[in-house]
């Protein structure tokens, strides 16, 4: 029970176990593990805790994580120009990041369409996607929302708004089986999918 | 791969994940949640890190946790200063406490015996004890270290040291199998010290 803590070593645990997947238990482990820390340890982990907001913000250009005013993407003058990804968060551009095959640029919604949550067209990084657009520079647009009801919705959108306004090529990033699952375990959705897109 | 984070992220992740139990991919986790955190909130967290060590420090008496000069076991006049439960470590207080049934005071060795660790009796918290044993005010000495060889070396050598020392009562926690087990799931060694100490 963390009643029997000091009350500075209590709050920590309480703030601790506000991190997702981070329970009480683990909460109290990781605040007594801290306890055994060098001081100036703790201080850099504090510090760095501290300043996280101001250190990284979004790129001024696709909205993915940054620490200057541009991401390492935008800022590596190797990547294809012409290819532009649209993903949903930041978060989600490691992962396609670590496949290696992509080498074009991201665009980040920052979320996607969901109408129970109060999240509208307005509320997405749709504006600076159009702007991005203009000229004839970007020769394909890939949607890489997710394959869930409203990351398909976001992309169907997506898909309707960017007819009137984008004369390159539109794709989705292929539904199907992922590589090296067993077929018996897909579920029937995707299968179908896989199937139909053949 | 944390490769395709801003540095001041991928530090983050590198420190994060050198707390117990906290791999690549959660230290990654925890530092794109923290990342979601309002700036208020983060620099609550940061200041409760960096100024840990500054807060909490050893009880004066016994050496559990404490945010003041005693901690609050030592600090709360109705527990029996008759009885002193011997622990290896601070952390191992509130399990005891959570039980409930305990009502003396602590005092923590720091550590125990662990000649191949190079820790020896210097190097604990043993001239405190030895202190807090002069004149008639505590009747009982619980030795509380873990059951397993180093603990059960560190409670044989206080055994011995205490017989010269002290006149009142030296005893070690019951060791047995545990209330709510299935017998037939007892180790050997617990059953068998279970059923001579029965």
């Amino acid at each position: 029970m963390s009643l029997d803590y000091p009350d500075a070593l209590t709050e920590l645990i309480r703030q601790l176990a506000r991190l997702p997947g981070v329970g009480q238990r683990s909460a109290e482990r990781l605040a007594l593990a801290l306890l055994d820390w060098e001081e100036d340890r703790l201080r850099t982990l504090a510090e760095h805790i501290g300043a996280l907001r101001q250190r990284i913000h979004p790129c001024v250009v696709c909205g993915n994580l940054a620490d200057g005013d541009r991401c390492r993407v935008c800022a590596d003058p190797r990547r294809d120009q012409g290819l532009l990804c649209v993903v949903e968060h930041s978060r989600q551009i490691p992962a396609i990041e670590k496949g290696g095959k992509f080498q074009g640029l991201y665009h980040v919604l920052g979320g996607r369409l969901a109408p129970l949550e109060q999240v509208e067209a307005e509320d997405l990084n749709l504006a600076s996607l159009y702007a991005r657009l203009t000229g004839d520079t970007v020769r394909e647009v890939i949607l890489a929302t997710s394959p869930d009801i409203e990351g398909e919705a976001t992309a169907s959108y997506l898909a309707e708004e960017l007819r009137g306004r984008f004369a390159g090529l539109v794709t989705r990033i292929a539904l199907g089986v992922p590589v090296g699952s067993d077929l018996s375990y897909a579920d029937s959705t995707t299968l179908g999918h896989a199937i139909s897109s053949r």
